[in-house]
């Protein structure tokens, strides 16, 4: 994969590798949209499997979506970023068949760190879950070098 | 199902009636345990279609192995209990066929809310998230009225 | 104190309430601001007595004033809330003599709980400090009866 | 300062350094005292100037406890540690004149970074407040080289 100088062109670069190896995420359904460098849209709909028997969602699943959208947004520079620390508020009911997006945006950008945060709404636009999460960004490409 | 005064009964009567519910954590093939009221043991094995191309486990099913133990203990009581927020720390790189154990704690009921510690380690016994969970109990009953 | 129907003027007269009853923010010299219901403004300059010996202010100031300004953006509906949990990311140190701006803003609002975000920055426009705190809204009135 | 091979000589030869420069925690009459390299005891009682008119203490206060003892925790090992994340659950109203004790453990220490559980309790040893935060160690040793 041949890299780029522009920033938009290398985020969806980055992007792309890791949707082709994220098996987890493909698993689940999820789509990824990255709308620029240091963001990521990730969007699912909510499945029989992620519910438990009065048809709410499973927390777990609201929060691996919005992880999701945090993991897509901190690995737009080609290098290998890994999520230290995540917190969630759930702030309304998820149940079956809704549609969810977790728009992921960056709050601060360090050396070595950086802090993102993530909203997760479902089809009414009504927000159902606040998430924010610190990444530590490791001296590893993402991308192979040009070949 | 018939109420009982012993608080473990108790506990492990409502962790019986979630999992009947909670097919989300079923579909994970997570295994419950209640040793006593308030905690809760979760465990699980990392599968292929929880990881990504590098056999690293996803960090939500973690969190969603760390949830789940938080929701079995925090409900023990006979009254539904919600999850309102939760945090976790990414310790250790989990992989493809590691058994999770997560083991919850609780650290403080209050009238309407609790606190409650997970540790989560695989099958070399080494910590690989710590999670910490705040719910809100509602006024409903989790059991049936005695029928 | 009359109470009001405008949702502005409720807000500044609790606002008002808290800050006469509230020496421990007087006290560092904490000036607060209320734009609108569910939002506030704390600033504070940092002080000797705040800093190590290296000139960089202790991180316990910088949540307080942080903590301050979510306090006020959350009483402002004539109802005493009290904060259940609050979480802080520091991104950038803070020195003496730095003035610093907290900006409280509502993120959301149920009947008995609200989740806030603070952004902390300094007189440079560079952001300090990100803190999200949840409050829990007691069933008890913050102004006193109309007299 | 002369160095030395011992742990836990080491881990209290840096909290006498830390502490000679801390003036805000000395000038808040905070005690510290170092069991172990990891754990740290911070000790306070709550002075007119930390409460509001009820004689509530400002969770200011409480978290700046809290995070001093984390602080002496983790700089234990001759390499200067800053706080990048921490959170804080408040269990309980802290009052005027309370003596409370904030003790730090360590949970998990990397190579960069470190994990730290502090539990706050006042004189009845009723839990206040649970907190926990993550540091980053810098490649910078706390003590000055042997002279």
């Amino acid at each position: 994969m041949a890299q780029t100088d522009d920033p938009l062109q290398l985020a969806q670069a980055c992007a792309e590798k890791m949707y082709a190896a994220d098996l987890a995420s493909r698993e689940l359904g999820i789509a990824i949209n990255i709308p620029k460098p240091g963001s990521a849209l990730a969007a699912m709909t909510v499945t029989a499997k992620m519910v438990n028997g009065h048809d709410v969602c499973h927390g777990g699943y609201v929060f691996t979506l919005a992880d999701t959208a945090f993991a897509f947004a901190c690995n737009a520079y080609n290098r290998v970023s890994v999520a230290a620390t995540a917190a969630i508020e759930f702030l309304a009911p998820v149940r079956l068949d809704d549609r969810l997006v977790a728009t992921a945006t960056q709050r601060h950008r360090g050396r070595r760190s950086g802090t993102y945060d993530v909203n997760v709404t479902n089809q009414e636009g009504e927000l159902v879950a606040l998430f924010r999460g610190r990444c530590v960004a490791l001296e590893k490409p993402l991308l192979a070098p040009e070949s």
